[in-house]
């Protein structure tokens, strides 16, 4: 994996402001390419990377379809596919607009996890259509990064793909986000003492982000989660809940709490934002002693750093310019790696429990108030990931 | 465009053999790779290149989709699609075992065209929804080359897809075989001060490109075309004529002849084979005086060509072993380019046609009878071609 010396250095606001023309100018000609990794150069290189050597090649693979896994790059490469519905910050800006950002993705791949990675991305939100598409491509790929999906669309895609394809399948703003949440409260917990048994997590957002969250929160052993939508706190019987939100609804909330986030964090131990919603001071000011503030709306977090730590032990947000940065890059690079490393089929549970636990493991030597996660671009974290996952995938009997 | 300075080089012949061994290691992990042409590894380029940079170039095309050509690598990116239908003389072989050839062909895309190009190779080969398949992924690239599906489904697939994309779409096999033949063709008249008005060309086998060829012949105006399938010569009127048969028969075969290889031959000036068959010594005997063989079948011609110049005056295979190498990597390089340098839609007749121009023009300072076309790895062809087809493409108001 690519060495990455510069991790450690200046945070991006001590350096200059970066400015528009800087952005554009870095992304003339989109930020990929593709490199020719056995040069044909030559008559004897043509002659045996085409025709007529790669005959002998193809041939062997239509007699033994497990050799394509040896002789082609495709069981090592992670598609990056949206469809263009719930990009960043942004919205349903369309699959063409959403290409810078899955460009991106597919070179944090490369950097981090030394995968190969191409972004496709779709002109259709149809979820019928999308799994269609990605059934009949399947000899071309090796694994699939759903990205920038809608809720709750993104929810049966990603089933329908797991069920379709016997290949790894993440939607990573689900499970990218919640693994390193889950990291980091591990991290903060060791800083504090405290155990996520008996803690009380309210969590503002039941979008794809919010949902996967509370499940990881529930299966690594919290105690106590509680979510909260636009309409305020989700429990059982009440109105618009469509049917994740109603599942949901019946495995958390154990304190039994009605009403909004007023409600839900007077008292609560850990605060998650993934809302884009704000979160008033006197409202962090009711939660309990030695709270935990994860506002991790981009770019504007709930409630500036500042304030929270005002009142809260510990805070994180998802930008790169204060301590605690909640990252999926800590996450999807190692986890797609290691699935591919071990020959996984799917990705589990114990896969994304094991990432956790790895990325805790490597802030574990220095951890601090301002360090409950390693830097984003630390690249200690994705070989460690890619080895957790590998066992886990090989202890659960998928790979 | 790379520099390949081996072009030159002794031929894969007079070198030591090629084992199984050197092709099956020079084939381990694929041959092709993704590079990240913006690297991130420090926190501003990061933020730059991903979160929160990227956001402000995902909006700017959310607001005006043209900003997509500029900012990613979409606009120039090549698919190499194939159904594995059809491929090198290996026949159906299914999508995954066509994938080695997809590689080296994007691999020859990159080298010879410095474009970046992607295998998307289809578990399906029904051609509706292998139109439907590329209509979704359209924001994903700028260009198609169709590659190694069967005739006569490759005719209706190109049609449809040109019908249904707007961007370059070519199936090279069709294609790309057919400019380099008319560019050989070219060279071969030069060198013998003959002109295609006159001569009469019998091409054996009416599959892909055998349909192709005639077509580029009589648009560059060869008097008198014959193609010959494995039912003979084809005639208006004949028994099992496919639709893409009917409509060749309307417009070749000037002098109306009936029977098979030996009739067709029998005072020909050029052979055209294509259709993996051979052709006996004494049918060659019976050919017009300065006659030209194209014995293209691969790996085994349909004649040997030095069995052939005992009565040819020129003779071309598609081997890198013997002189005159009919080879389209002289072709679709350049064509892709320089239809995505001039922003073209679809690829013309006059574009081919210029592309043909073009690699012949490369030929013509060092012509002779067994240099009748440029080196497969002459690197001034690319392009030469690119620079014609981008002319060709302004002319006829497509780009």
């Amino acid at each position: 994996m690519t060495a990455l010396n510069d991790y450690r250095k200046t945070a991006v606001s001590d350096s200059e402001p970066i400015t528009d023309e800087e952005i554009f100018r870095a992304h003339e000609g989109g930020k990929l390419g593709v490199e020719v990794t056995k040069p044909l150069a030559d008559p004897r290189s043509l002659s045996i990377a085409y025709t007529p050597g790669v005959a002998k090649v193809s041939r062997a693979i239509a007699e033994d379809a497990s050799l394509a896994a040896r002789y082609t790059w495709a069981s090592r490469l992670v598609v990056v596919v949206s469809d263009g519905t719930a990009v960043l910050g942004l919205g349903d800006i369309g699959a063409s607009a959403s290409l810078p950002v899955m460009e991106g993705k597919a070179a944090l791949f490369k950097t981090f996890g030394g995968l190969d990675s191409i972004p496709l991305v779709l002109d259709t939100t149809n979820v019928d259509e999308i799994v269609e598409t990605l059934v009949r491509l399947r000899p071309s790929f090796g694994a699939v990064n759903l990205e920038d999906v809608s809720a709750p669309r993104c929810f049966e895609l990603e089933e329908r793909l797991i069920e379709a394809l016997d290949c790894p399948v993440m939607h990573d703003d689900q499970h990218g986000t919640a693994i390193v949440l889950l990291a980091a409260l591990r991290g903060a917990n060791t800083v504090l003492s405290k155990d996520i048994a008996n803690q009380r997590v309210v969590i503002a957002g039941a979008g794809a982000a919010g949902i996967a969250c509370a499940k990881i929160l529930l299966a690594a052993g919290a105690g106590d989660v509680t979510l909260l939508d636009s309409r305020g706190i989700i429990h059982e019987g009440r109105d618009h809940l469509n049917p994740i939100k109603e599942q949901m609804a019946k495995v958390t909330n154990h304190s039994g709490l009605r009403g909004g986030q007023t409600e839900a964090l007077a008292g609560a131990d850990v605060f998650v934002g993934l809302s884009a919603g704000t979160v008033p001071e006197d409202i962090v000011a009711t939660m309990a002693k030695d709270s935990i503030v994860f506002a991790l709306s981009n770019p504007d977090p709930e409630i500036h750093p500042d304030i929270a730590r005002k009142y809260a032990a510990i805070v994180a947000t998802g930008r790169s310019d204060f301590p605690n940065q909640i990252n999926n890059v800590l996450a999807f690079p190692g986890i797609f790696r290691g699935a591919l490393d071990s020959g996984a089929r799917r990705i589990t549970e114990r896969m994304k429990l094991a990432a956790a636990d790895a990325i805790a493991a490597v802030a574990e030597d220095d951890l601090a108030v301002d360090r409950i996660v390693p830097s984003a671009l630390d690249p200690r974290v994705a070989p460690e990931v890619a080895a957790a996952v590998a066992r886990a995938a090989k202890e659960d009997g998928v790979a």
